[in-house]
């Protein structure tokens, strides 16, 4: 609908669409957080920050830089009187701080280095709630006259669950191309029709979701996940917390999780799954609050222990209570070092709060289902299908051991040994609890291969995660629970990628400057055919592939003559062959003196590509399509359409019934 | 499901993936077509193509180059007996031709101009039909031991029509991550929250569809459009026929469209709308039948007296009858001239059928609603909304005027003018006699802008038609149609676009060297939030553009300092600004004696951008992702999910009961 926009809006042309922002979610010098247009589940935990800023100097310069200390803040229900927010939440006034930070105007003022100075008196009122559905409208008054008022609305959310347990996969970084090339190289068809589809591409439910940040168009992990497990969009690097402008990356304002409420609210277990660092931002969005997704450490720590024991000053009182499942890398923040919090075991600590403690696929398998369990499987993140399936000698000399004794992680497991551990751990734990359970479980490698244009390696990430789904599905139906469990497949943002021909890799092998071998290219009708599910006479038949209905549906030549061609909208300096990196990930740029420039150690016999990216780049970097999302079983009707990426977690609060008054009562 | 693969998959290994095909769809020695997989609507009508080919050389060679010209031909219903052709259809048993064709077997071949010689024996049966919905195979026996089977189904479809109308939008070249784009920069979000939605965005049913060609990954709008319009996938370039191995491009077997369906079988009146030249591959889908979409002059032809009357030695008794409603550009295959069928002139062969003619937006708007009506409005391709509205002075001097004097066409209709009268038209004549109407429209500059790297005027044409979408919405409800009228929109194929940041065009145009420029380029947090829908201080108020749900959105400021940076998958060598081309549409890339290099006349001031694609393209290329479909209206609902392109057909002709059998009755 087109709404008359509020005084919020007022000074919106002098700083809306500006790359560089004083401060994101604030462009008048009155800041609400949560802001304007910010969505509750009812009874949510959220905390409230007020900042007034007085520039000092720059485009905004005011009341020669001495902010407003004695800014008012009330609460209007409805068409109500603003009431005083203590008063509204019976809590105590909150303190005053002050303080001040810098910011570049533009990119004239940081290469002279002429920063704007912001003066700032602040408060935040911790961990409050609003339990009734409806519009509320936050004011902040503050310079004798100016105001900022964001509105804000409680959703309304049933009593009854429709779902027992949720499975929540994320493809980080999965847009519909991607998953279209992955369908090209893994399923066979016959005259242009597919004679088995993927997984997702059979779901119940299909739907879009907007990605985009809060005050930017392209969001980065730990902003998507924070939307979507929370139902509010922040900043670029922020889990679970909008970004304010003090300079401590734990004291942001909170607001809780999907993961947490489910705890809070219906006390069953929970599982985190992912093939990266454990820490990384969309596992560690489940748990985790800070404005750094950086703080890796610090993650782990939360995991184990919550946000109120990491700063116990700060007021807040709800966590993941330690989950049930840890599933992934990043042993590195386990084992004592410089990468642990502290320097501490936390390997021993978490064993001290009773986790199992696995660190390789044989372990996985063998370990029992009763207690909370830890698997760290790698340092960094784990190895990828292809490396893994492929061509294993690659995990030789990676050093990569979870016991941090520089040894190599040969024995990993990939996502779907982990999910469907996970699933008896969670199935086994919630049955004695009697209630059901709640897992993520994320594909992040098709993201960082993506990252580094290694398009094979992202695609067998892709295909594995297609092979988790239905490897899952089959065995939720074999226990029982398929009718009892809504399963969601999102991703958090894309990459602009596409394949657009096939590049005939003979050819290509065979001219020696950059022109002739780009002639190795044809497009349209010169596709032709995939190659990648033609199994080459020169190997031996893999009998652990089988197209068809019952899969698992992978290429069984990764390197076919005709090769896929396909690029990026986005891409630092790079060469180019369409062949895949067989000895291990691409790197396919690297700093120097004049800032990023090719790898030429990578794909050294391709032809060279100029980026379309700023020279501090060595990646690519995220898009802004929509991308897709796919669900099955109760509740699965609720994300047919095209909505917000917020939007998915109040369905999936709403399937689970999270609001104070809702239960889940079995059939 | 997996199967178990016939005869005709046997020497696939041989020719399978490769890019260079002897006959895409037939990689045996014995050609069946229509080819295994076939699908058909109950009663459409076809012609059969046998074709055995005898290798003189090449790696195929076989028989001494001598084909089997006693192949016999028998179609099997079921289990039962496989019965004689000719005697199946009650048929005389064709003529057989010989002759014979070359290929390059590759990439190598080609360069050292070394073809492969083939030489056949063939037989065509022309327009057959099969009434009884199941499953049939159709066994090619030749060179005594060898067969190619095509299993061919005949899909069942209702008897009851639950649409009136159907109005099919076609958005040609576009992808869900174009729609994301439009969306950004022309609906106002505040804190990550849209205001507005795209019409797209709230249609009831949302799909996806895998747009593959039959013989090769990536498919044109023509191979396209065959699919979307009759069920059936087919080669690069051909309109409704599969490709043979014959010289002639008219004589190919054909296959029946929805369009001549609908006048066959419902005797209702058509509309054909393109912001394109009618004659170009989409509009021309509708009503030709040919290998070479570029058959411009014929396919006016055809529109006006039908394929019979083209190839007179060929039967094919079904026709679109001259669509009722005929708008869009291409005049030079109108007024006498060298593009003209026959120099001819076509503008009177229509008046003498019967046509109101029309040459602008004014004699658009002036016309009655009687009458079968043309209206075409330019040559070449129309204006692009950019040009028409926001720099119109760009229109003068382009001589395009559809009278053929080299004047200008200045009065150019938009897509919405077209539609809104289309529909007024038909719904007349629909009344007249008792039936209910088809349309199929297309923002056919989508594409072409896109093709060109014109990623500004891509968008303005996207947003044009989402804009056409919801007055069409508007005016359906108007004249209580909109109940009864099935909406359908997707797009043909996609290019690999989207938006990865924004750039500072002030900091860019102050840096002089390619690397220093690429530097205004920021990502992620930097991208900030959309400048588009910021009013300009310096510029009046465009009151044309509302932001809201009443629309029309668009953007009110196509050159912001902040404009956002995108990219393509494919892309011939250029150069890149990032700011929009005001004086009219970009031409990328041009011819040099060695192949394509950048066009420096085009943003001079931009950075060089190596491409990835062969050096003959000169602009980008189509690419594989599978788009989007959206559906309002009855039958929408089965617009849901995934699937193939041609099953839009099927929906379509359920939706309307276009079966042998089938029936609209009003409520």
């Amino acid at each position: 609908m087109q709404r008359t926009l509020g005084v919020s809006l007022l000074c919106a042309s002098l700083v809306y669409a500006q790359t560089y922002q004083r401060l994101g979610t604030c462009p008048s010098l009155g800041c609400v957080f949560p802001p304007d247009q910010a969505n509750f589940l009812p009874g949510q935990l959220f905390d409230i920050r007020l900042e007034v800023h007085a520039p000092v100097n720059g485009s905004e310069a005011f009341n020669n830089g001495v902010p407003d200390e004695k800014f008012s803040f009330c609460i209007q229900v409805g068409d109500g009187e603003c009431q005083d927010a203590s008063s509204f939440f019976s809590v105590a006034e909150p303190v005053l701080s002050t303080y001040n930070f810098t910011w570049y105007e533009d990119l004239f003022a940081e290469e002279a280095e002429t920063p704007s100075v912001v003066n700032v008196a602040a408060k935040s009122y911790r961990a409050l709630s609003l339990a009734e559905p409806g519009e509320y409208k936050a004011i902040l008054k503050y310079f004798g006259t100016q105001q900022t008022v964001a509105r804000w609305q409680v959703r309304s959310t049933p009593k009854e669950a429709v779902a027992k347990n949720v499975l929540f996969f994320i493809g980080d970084g999965m847009t519909q191309s991607m998953i279209t090339a992955a369908r090209l190289i893994a399923h066979k068809s016959i005259n242009g029709v597919y004679q088995s589809l993927m997984q997702m591409d059979q779901m119940e439910a299909l739907g879009h979701q907007m990605t985009h940040s809060i005050d930017s168009y392209i969001t980065d992990s730990a902003n998507s996940a924070t939307a979507l497990y929370t139902g509010k969009k922040s900043t670029v690097n922020a889990l679970n917390v909008y970004a304010d402008s003090s300079s401590d990356p734990f004291d942001d304002p909170k607001f809780e999780t999907i993961a947490e409420l489910f705890r809070r609210r219906r006390h069953g277990p929970i599982g985190v799954v992912s093939t990266a660092d454990i820490a990384d931002a969309t596992p560690a969005g489940l748990c985790s609050h800070t404005r750094l997704r950086d703080e890796l450490p610090s993650i782990i720590f939360e995991f184990l222990y919550g946000a109120q024991a990491l700063t116990p000053d700060v007021e807040w009182p709800t966590s993941c209570e330690g989950p049930d499942v840890l599933f992934g890398a990043g042993a590195e923040h386990f084992f004592p070092g410089e990468d642990s919090y502290n320097e501490e075991d936390f390997y021993a600590k978490f064993a001290a709060e009773g986790y199992e403690i696995v660190y390789n696929k044989t372990g996985l398998e063998a370990t029992g289902v009763d207690q909370k369990t830890l698997g760290i499987f790698s340092t960094g993140n784990l190895a990828k299908w292809i490396d893994r399936n492929v061509w294993p000698e690659n995990l030789v000399g990676g050093g990569a051991s979870p016991l941090g004794d520089e040894s190599d992680a040969l024995d990993q497991p990939g996502l779907k040994d982990m999910v469907i551990k996970a699933i008896n751990i969670l199935q086994n734990r919630a049955q004695e609890n009697g209630t059901g359970w709640f897992m993520m479980a994320e594909a992040a490698s098709i993201d960082k291969m993506m990252h580094s244009l290694d398009y094979d390696r992202a695609l067998g990430e892709l295909l594995e995660l297609d092979d988790t789904i239905r490897a899952t599905i089959a065995h939720l139906e074999e226990i029982g629970e398929a009718e009892n469990t809504l399963i969601v497949v999102t991703a958090d943002h894309g990459h602009g990628f596409d394949i657009y021909g096939s590049t005939d890799t003979k050819y290509f092998a065979s001219k020696d400057t950059d022109r002739e071998k780009r002639n190795a290219v044809s497009v349209y009708q010169g596709s032709g055919l995939s190659g990648y599910t033609v199994e080459p006479e020169s190997l031996p038949t893999n009998d652990t592939i089988v197209f068809g209905a019952q899969g698992p549906n992978f290429p069984v030549n990764w390197e076919p003559r005709y090769a896929f061609a396909a690029g990026m909208a986005a891409y630092p300096d790079h060469k180019e062959t369409f062949k895949i990196a067989k000895t291990g990930p691409r790197t396919p740029a690297v700093k120097s003196d004049d800032g990023v420039i090719a790898n030429e150690k990578d794909k050294p016999s391709g032809f060279h590509v100029g980026g379309n990216l700023d020279i501090t780049q060595a990646q690519g970097v995220h898009s802004l399509t929509d991308v897709s999302v796919f669900a099955n079983g109760p509740g699965s009707d609720k994300f047919r359409g095209v909505y917000n990426s917020i939007d998915i977690f109040y369905k999936i609060a709403d399937a689970l019934a999270l609001g104070p008054e809702g239960k889940y009562e079995a059939c």
